[in-house]
C-alpha cells in the first residue's frame, strides 16, 4: 500500500456527510449510505454543484426505457444515473414516483388476455397422455400465458434489466432501492412498494451466489479496497491503522463477496478469528495480544458481518458468505471443528426497557414479574443508600439509562445485575417472537441460517455501542455443520429455536415466572 | 502442455462417438452434441453400462423440485442429472414430457386469480395525482398481479432454477434443452414447446454478457482447454497440431467466452487472424507462411466463430463476444483499422441447385433466366464436347453435382463459371429472404450484428466443405465501427441490407433479369 493510499485510509472515518437524499432522511443505515454516495461526489462538494433540471434527468430516464438504439439507450443510462444523483430529495421522489406510477403495467391489455384466457376450455383433468389432440387445444392456452406474461412486466424493468448490464449500473439500482427503501418507511404507496418489490426481485436474480465471488481480504489488497472496509464496518467500528492490519493479520481472516460488475468493493464481509476456545468477549478478539498462533486453533469465531449496500436490504447474502467461508476454512484448516459467532443482541436492552417501564405503570394484578426476590434484594444492597430508587425495577431503569453507563464502574452493581441481566436476555431471544421469528434481528438472522444459541457472555463488549445495545451482554451463536440445515428448517417453519443446554437451562429458571 | 496434454489433444478428433439420444437424432450438430456426452462418460463406455431405471431418475426430478431442504435436493439433482445421461433415447424423450406436462402451471388457481383480477373495478384513466385514495385502490390490482405472476410460472422452473445454482447445473440445463430442441425438430408439442421457451429465457437470464468472461486463448492454456478448441472448431475444422499452434501463434488471436459456472470451455470461441488486408481465401489465412509481424497489420479478421452448446441455440452470444474482442483488439492494438470477416455461405450451393433444377423444369414463359447470353455460351464453350449437357443450365448442374468436385480442376470450366456464380451469389445474399430477414445464415447473424457485405472472393475456399456449401466462394462482412449501430437497427427493424458499393454493382448489373 502506497503512502497516498494510508493517507486515504486513515481519513476515510472523517469524511463529511454529503447532503445526499438517504442521508437527509433516516431509516436506513446514515453513515453507510452517504459515505456510498459521498464517494460519486468526492471530487466535487455536490452541494456547491447546481440542481439538475428535472426534467432533464426524467426526459433520459424515459429514453434509457423507450428507445431501441444502443447508442442511444447507453447515453441515456448514464445521463440518468449522473443526474439523478443531483436532483434534490424531493425531486428524487417525484422521479420515483414518476417511475412507480407512469412506467407501470397496461392493465387494459392484461385484462383483454385474461378475457381471451377464460373464454377457453380447460381440457379435461385427466392429464394421460391422450395425443395430440389435446396438446392442440392447450397451445392456445401456453400462448395466452405467455403474452400474458409479458403484459405482466412493468415497463420499468425494461430499466432495470438495461442498468444492469450497464457499466455501473448494477451499483446504481442498488443505490436507488436504497432511496426507495427510504422512502417506503416515510409513506405507505402501493405503487412504490410494487416498485421495489420488482426491483428486489430482480436484484435476488442478478446477485445469485453462482455470480458472486469469494474474496480472502488481506493487508496486500489496494488500499481503495481496504479502505472500503474500514467505512463499512457496521459491527465493531476499525478505530485506526493498526486494528484494521490486526484484523487482516495472523489468526485473523476477512472475507468478501464480490460481483464482477460492483469490483472492488464487496457486497457483504465478514471477519473472523482463530482461536483456541469460543471467544467469550470481544475485548480477546479484537485487542488482546498475542493472537496464538494458528495451527494450535480449534475454532473459527465470526466477530462482524457487514453489508455495504443499504439497496440490498432483505437481500440474503450472508447466509451463503458463511457456508462459504465455512467451506473455506474447513479445507484450508482441518484442525478448525468448531464454527461460532460472537454476536452483539441489539434490541435486548431498549425491550428490557419497555418492559421495565410497563411494569412499572400497569397494575399489580397483571404485573410481570421481571426480578426474583433474591434479585431484587440484591439489586437493592447493592444500590445501598444511593437514589438510584425504591425498587429493584426502579433500580434497574435507573441504572441502563444512566449516562455513560456509569454503573459499569460499580462493581457491586455489575454484580447484582448479571443474574437477573443474564436470565431476562435468554428470554428475550428465545422467547420474544414477531411473526413467529426471533424479534432481535442479529438472532433472526443466524437463526434463519441454522446456527443455534450457544452461550451468552456478560461483559462482553464494554463499548459505548455494546452497552447501549444490551448492556454489554453478547451471545455465541454455533453453527454445527451437520445440523445446519435441519435447524434452520426447524426454525423456518415452526420457528423453533435450537440452543445449547447451558443456555437452555438458563431458561427453564424462568418458568413460572408470570404472574396471572 | 506436458506429454499426455498433446496426446489426448491429437486424440480428440477421433473419439469414436458415443450412442447418446443428440446423436441418434439428426437435426443438430452432431458432432459436438456427441463428443460432449463424450466426456461425460469418457472413463466408461456409456454402451457398456446398465440402462437407468426411468421411475428412479424421475423420482429424482421430482424430489429435485417438490423438497426444500437443500441437502436432498442436492442429492437429487446429483442423481438427477447423473441418471438422465443414461436414459435411453425414449427414455429421455418420456422424462421431458413429463416435466413438460405434469410440473406445468396450475390452470385453475391461475384463472381463478384472472376472476379476482377482472372484479376489480380499474381506477380512471386519469393517472394524476389524485393522492392516496387511488392509491389505496389500486394495492389490491398489485396483489393479485404478484400472485398471478407466481402461478403463471410453471413448477418446472424450480428445477431450473435450482439446476443453475447447482455446480454442474448450468451445463446440464444447456444439454437438456439440446435434447429438447432435437425433439423439437420431429414432434411437435405445444408444452414442450413451452418447456423450451421457458429454458431459453432462463438461460438468456443467466448468460448475459455481465456473467461472461473474455478470455483470450493462447498456447499456453491447458491441454484439457485447447482439446475443446479443436473439438468444437465447426467452422474450419482444425486437421493437426501444427495447424491449431498456428492458430494461437504469432499474427493470429483466439479469444473464447466463459461462464464461471462452466469451468475449462468456452461457450462461444472466435478466430482472429491479423493481416495487412482483408483476406480473398482461407489459405492465406490457415497456411500461407510466414504470418506478417503484427505491427504491420491493419486488419484484424474473424475467420471462424463455433458455439460449443447446441443447448444455447438461439442465444446470440456472438453478437457480444464480437463486440468484445474489436474492443480489445483496437485497445491493444491501435493501428488495426478494419474488422472483417471470411466466412463460409453455407446455404449458397443448395439454394442455386434447387433454382437450378426448377428452371428446368417450369414452362419457358415464367422460367427465370439465371444465365445471361455470354454466360451461356462461354460454358457450352467450357464443357466443349464433353457430356456435361445441353444448356448453360444443364453445364452447371452437372458440374455441381459432379463427384468430388472435379470441376475445380479444369481451367476452363473455373474459368466459365466464375462471373455467373458470383453474381447469383450477390443476389443469394442480398435477395434471398425468409420473413424479412437473410435466408443465409451466417448472413443474418453477421448482418444482424450490424456487419455489412462487403466482398465476394471466388476460389476462397477449395475444401471439401467449402466447394460442397458455396463452390467454394466465401465472402467479407465488414464490421464499420460508427455504423454498427445503425445498420443492425435497419437491418433488424426494415431488413434493410448494407453492402459495399463493388458489391452492390455487382447486384445492379443483375436487373431486369426476370422474363416477361
Amino acid at each position: 500500500m502506497n503512502k497516498k493510499g494510508l493517507a486515504i485510509l486513515m481519513r476515510t472515518k472523517m469524511r463529511p456527510l454529503s447532503p445526499t437524499f438517504a442521508s437527509s432522511k433516516s431509516k436506513l443505515n446514515q453513515m453507510q449510505t452517504s459515505q456510498l454516495e459521498g464517494d460519486k461526489v468526492s471530487s466535487q462538494d455536490a452541494s456547491l454543484l447546481p440542481e439538475r433540471e428535472f426534467s432533464q434527468v426524467r426526459e433520459s430516464m424515459h429514453s434509457a426505457m423507450s428507445t431501441n438504439k444502443t447508442e442511444i439507450v447507453d447515453v441515456a443510462l448514464d445521463e440518468f444515473s449522473e443526474g439523478y444523483f443531483f436532483l434534490s430529495p424531493e425531486n428524487r421522489y417525484k422521479m420515483l414516483l414518476s417511475l412507480a406510477k407512469e412506467y407501470d403495467l397496461n392493465r387494459t391489455q392484461v385484462r383483454e388476455l385474461m378475457k381471451q384466457h377464460l373464454d377457453l376450455q380447460l381440457p379435461s383433468d385427466k392429464a394421460e397422455d391422450s395425443g395430440h389432440e389435446e396438446e392442440g387445444s392447450l397451445s392456445a392456452f401456453y400462448r395466452i400465458e405467455r403474452n400474458l406474461r409479458q403484459a405482466l412486466k412493468p415497463m420499468y424493468e425494461v430499466l432495470f434489466e438495461r442498468l444492469n448490464t450497464h457499466p455501473g449500473g448494477l451499483k446504481f439500482l442498488s443505490d436507488i432501492r436504497a432511496d426507495i427503501l427510504c422512502l417506503l418507511g416515510d409513506v405507505n404507496i402501493a405503487s412504490l412498494r410494487a416498485l421495489d418489490s420488482h426491483l428486489k426481485e430482480k436484484l435476488i436474480t442478478w446477485l445469485s451466489p453462482a455470480n458472486l465471488e469469494l474474496h480472502n481480504i488481506t493487508w496486500d489488497d489496494p488500499a481503495s479496497l481496504l479502505e472500503k472496509i474500514v467505512a463499512y464496518e457496521a459491527v465493531h467500528p476499525i478505530s485506526n491503522l493498526i486494528d484494521l492490519k490486526r484484523r487482516l493479520g495472523i489468526g485473523r481472516r476477512c472475507f468478501g463477496y464480490f460481483h464482477p460488475a460492483i469490483p472492488g468493493e464487496p457486497l457483504i464481509f465478514i471477519e473472523v478469528a482463530l482461536m483456541k476456545d469460543v471467544a467469550a468477549t470481544i475485548q480477546e478478539v479484537l485487542w488482546d495480544n498475542p493472537p496464538i498462533s494458528e495451527h494450535e486453533a480449534s475454532c473459527a469465531i465470526f466477530y462482524s458481518i457487514s453489508s455495504t449496500q443499504p439497496g440490498l436490504s432483505g437481500i440474503n447474502l450472508g447466509k451463503f458468505l458463511i457456508k462459504r467461508v465455512v467451506d473455506v476454512v474447513k479445507k484450508d484448516m482441518p484442525n478448525i471443528c468448531v464454527f461460532a459467532t460472537l454476536s452483539p443482541i441489539p434490541g435486548y436492552r431498549q425491550w428490557l426497557l419497555s418492559k421495565l417501564a410497563s411494569s412499572e405503570m400497569t397494575g399489580s394484578a397483571f404485573k410481570e414479574i421481571l426480578l426474583r426476590p433474591e434479585e431484587e434484594k440484591a439489586l437493592m444492597d447493592a444500590s445501598g443508600g444511593s437514589d438510584l430508587g425504591s425498587s429493584g425495577i426502579e433500580v434497574m431503569w435507573n441504572v441502563l439509562t444512566s449516562k455513560n453507563h456509569e454503573w459499569t464502574k460499580s462493581p457491586n452493581l455489575v454484580s447484582a445485575l448479571r443474574t437477573p441481566m443474564m436470565r431476562l436476555c435468554a428470554r428475550y431471544l428465545m422467547k420474544e417472537k414477531k411473526r413467529g421469528k426471533a424479534l432481535d434481528s442479529v438472532a433472526n438472522f443466524h437463526l434463519q441460517n441454522g446456527a443455534m444459541i450457544g452461550r451468552l457472555n456478560w461483559m462482553a463488549d464494554r463499548s459505548q455501542k455494546g452497552l447501549t445495545q444490551s448492556a454489554g451482554i453478547m451471545v455465541n451463536y454455533i453453527y454445527r455443520l451437520d445440523n445446519i440445515e435441519d435447524s434452520a428448517q426447524a426454525y423456518q417453519n415452526e420457528g423453533h429455536i435450537e440452543s445449547s443446554s447451558d443456555f437452555k437451562s438458563c431458561i427453564e429458571d424462568d418458568n413460572g415466572e408470570k404472574a396471572d
